[in-house]
Parts: structure tokens; C-alpha cells; sequence
């Protein structure tokens, strides 16, 4: 593979991320996994180094948790359900949460959401929100 | 819970954010709540304060209102219906609005809307507008 | 109403906008005018002046047409269905799209489908594209 | 057609974007193209000259694929379905990706999914991750 996307070392995009709405539905309809509700951080590392990640997630009625530790390895996509969690805890569902998410190495983040607790799914997803600033 | 994220005071994200978009759908199906068409302001205050919010709503053929006074607790995330504000007024349903968000420490600001006027649900979410310019 | 938002005169916000998907489903199923299938352009303008906005749309196949122009009053938001646009011409359904928008103040632009072609809608909506760059 | 948006040579936009989440739906209900499941890039070049855009898809277990050589028209915009990408070889449907897009003129790019695997369609689509830095 040639080009410019081969020949970078420190990567493409933010160090520092967040969302503000995180909410894992509570039952499910349809066939799993494809279609069981979730909720997915997709990490993307055009770098040639592996990312440390460290997520933590915040809570409307208790202090946050983490770091959630995940390693996105050089040159891949990582999409990771929240539902699979484990360590420290498992993120609780139909719980409101946030997260913060910190990594070594520029990266981008984005979020996406399956519903299906009704027959048909429902489906939202967003760049996440970043910043140099801290 | 170790880190960066415990031990930084000055919060992460912007004090200005807007949504264009804003309208409560008039009617549901399903169960409520959970099922209950509604419009949601989701708040990550990452910092050691407590941050006060303002939220005021912009109409189409009348004069804004507000503020709208929420606190989000230091280290905590709130995922505030725009159907429950109360005072100054209610939101009304079946109305264009948008909003106009303040804070006085740096916070996340993401909007969600679930309506559910036909059987199956329908979801959108994005990362408010922000800017530091004002 | 007290408070910083009704002491701005600049208003908030950037003066070019862009979106670059685009597509006006070609039928619809439910009742009309809620659930037809419509593409909405939600303008707020929270500045004590009004906002003079010429709409520019891209197509695939043919060149560029505009401006439509807009005026989104003083502390008012609009939410313009371009299903409904006419001059300089109307925008055909079932055809791609991207659209270009400035302003004469600054403004938040956020873009909106209601796709209603099975029986269950669905929803997208996004932050438009902004920069101060031009 | 008058106006700025006419005037302009230089384009509106970035040069680098970049999409987390990426994954084409491996089957789809309902008629076809209109409704089978896919994820289409939405392309803005508002300039005067045309650009040439390379695609490259990150995968999470093997090694990038690209560039994809795409030209989005002058003053045109250009909705790219990956599901239709063929060399140097087809997206795996039903697989985890992401994509990182560098163009020679600033562009915008949107992200759009239609997920038909159930009755009724489901969209999402946001503004993707853009960047100066690279």
C-alpha cells in the first residue's frame, strides 16, 4: 500500500475524548450478537505505534470508574462494546453514564448505539467530542 | 481510580454550546418512560466543581426564554429531559426550538431525541456546537 | 430574560457551513405534513440583528444552484424544510445533494432527515460542517 | 449563479478526514438499491478544480488496503456507497473497518449508513473526524 496514510509515525487525530450520552438498553429483540442492543467505542490508529487507551466512565449518581485499560493496536480499527466491559466492573444497564477516554497517542473515537428493544432497530452514532485542551 | 482524569480540577470541553435543532414530538407508543418521546440534554462535568448551567430556549415566532438553572455535580454526568424543565416555563410539544447553553466551568454538551410517535422507535444524537468565541 | 445570551449582539456561531449529504427521499407513508419525508436545514441565530443566508446546492450531475435566500430573524431559530425551497428553483427528490451555506452574522447550522419511505421512520441529524476558513 | 460560493477557487473544507465506525451490513430487507443495507462516503468539493481523493480502509485484524483513487468533480459533490468500491479490492461486508481520507483540495466529507437488515431501515450519519494536523 502506498502513500501518505503508510508513511505516518504519530498518527491521525486526538489524544483527549469524551461522550455525554452513554445509556446500554436494558433488553433486546432480534437475533445476537448482530442485534442484541449495544452501545460500541470504535477506535481508529493510523499510527505506527500501539495506542494505550484508558476510558473512564462517569455516573449521574456515584463517583466514575476506570480506567477501562484497551490497546488499539498500530494500523487498526478497534470497535469495542461497553457491554463487554469487565475490569474494574461492568459498565450496569439502563443506567445513565458518560465517558472520558485518554490515549498515548493521537487516535479518533467515535460512538454508536443499537436499540432494539422495540422489533426494529434503532440506531445512533457520533464523531466524539475532543480537544488538545486539559 | 487513578489517573488523569482524578486529578484534573479545571473540568474538560467548552462553557458555550448550541443545538439548532429542538422539537419534542407530540405524541408515543409504547411503555413510558422509557418509550416516551422525548428530547434529552446530556452534561459530562469531568472537573472537581459543580458546574452551573443556564439553558435558554429560542423559538420561531417569539422571544427566547430562560434561563433554565441545572447543576451538574462535580465528577458526575446528567442527562436532563428538555420535556421536564419547568421554570421559567415549559418547553412546548410539537414545537421548532433550539437552545443556547452556558456554563460557568468547561463541560460536555451532547442532545438526543427518541420519538416514538409510529410503533418502532426512532433515535438521533450529536455532540452540541460549541466554541469559545461569544 | 437575564443573562449573557441577551446581552450578545455578535450572536454565535460561524458564517459558512456546509453539508454534503444530501437527499430528499422520493415518497413517503404516514401522515402528512409530521411524517413526510423532508430534509430540514435548523438555523438559530441568538445575535440582536437578523441573519441574511444564501443556501448554495451541489449536485452530482449538473452545475450548482443558487443562492436561496433566508433570513433567520433576530434571537429566532427557523427550521427550513428544503423540500419546501423554490427560487430560484425547487430541489428534486430522489437526487443527491450537498448544500453550502453563508451568513451574513454568525449562526449554528444543523442538518436533519425524517426518512419516512417504510412504514417506520428514520431519523438522522448532524452538526453541519463549519469553518472559518473560506 | 451570483455570489461568494461562485467566486471561490480554493475550496471550503479539510484535506484530512477520518470515520471510526465502519461496517456494511451483511444482509438487507426490502427493495433494492434504495434500500439495501450499505454505508455511502458523501463528498463536497465546492472548488473550482477537481479532487483527487485516496481512501484508505483500516481493518482490526490485517493490515490497511488503498488507496482507493476516487475524483470528486469540481463544483460537484460525489456519493461514494463503499459497498461499490472494487480495486484495489471490495470492503468485506459484515466486518469491522475504518477509513482515513486524505484529499489535494480541501473537501467535506459525511458518513452515512442504511442498516435494512430488519424491516425497517435504520440510518445514521455524521460529520466525519477532520484534522489540519497529520
Amino acid at each position: 500500500m502506498e502513500g501518505v496514510a503508510m508513511n505516518r509515525t504519530q498518527g491521525f487525530g486526538h489524544r483527549y475524548w469524551a461522550i455525554a450520552e452513554g445509556f446500554i438498553p436494558g433488553w433486546s429483540s432480534g437475533p445476537k450478537p448482530q442485534m442484541e442492543s449495544h452501545e460500541t467505542l470504535c477506535f481508529l490508529n493510523t499510527s505506527d505505534i500501539d495506542a494505550n487507551v484508558s476510558v473512564y466512565i462517569y455516573y449521574s449518581e456515584r463517583e466514575p470508574s476506570g480506567p477501562y485499560r484497551i490497546t488499539v493496536p498500530a494500523r487498526r480499527t478497534l470497535h469495542q462494546r461497553i457491554n463487554e466491559l469487565k475490569y474494574p466492573q461492568p459498565v450496569p444497564r439502563s443506567t445513565d453514564y458518560a465517558c472520558f477516554i485518554e490515549s498515548d497517542t493521537p487516535i479518533v473515537v467515535q460512538h454508536t448505539r443499537l436499540d432494539s428493544r422495540q422489533a426494529e432497530n434503532a440506531l445512533i452514532s457520533t464523531i466524539a467530542y475532543h480537544s488538545e485542551q486539559i
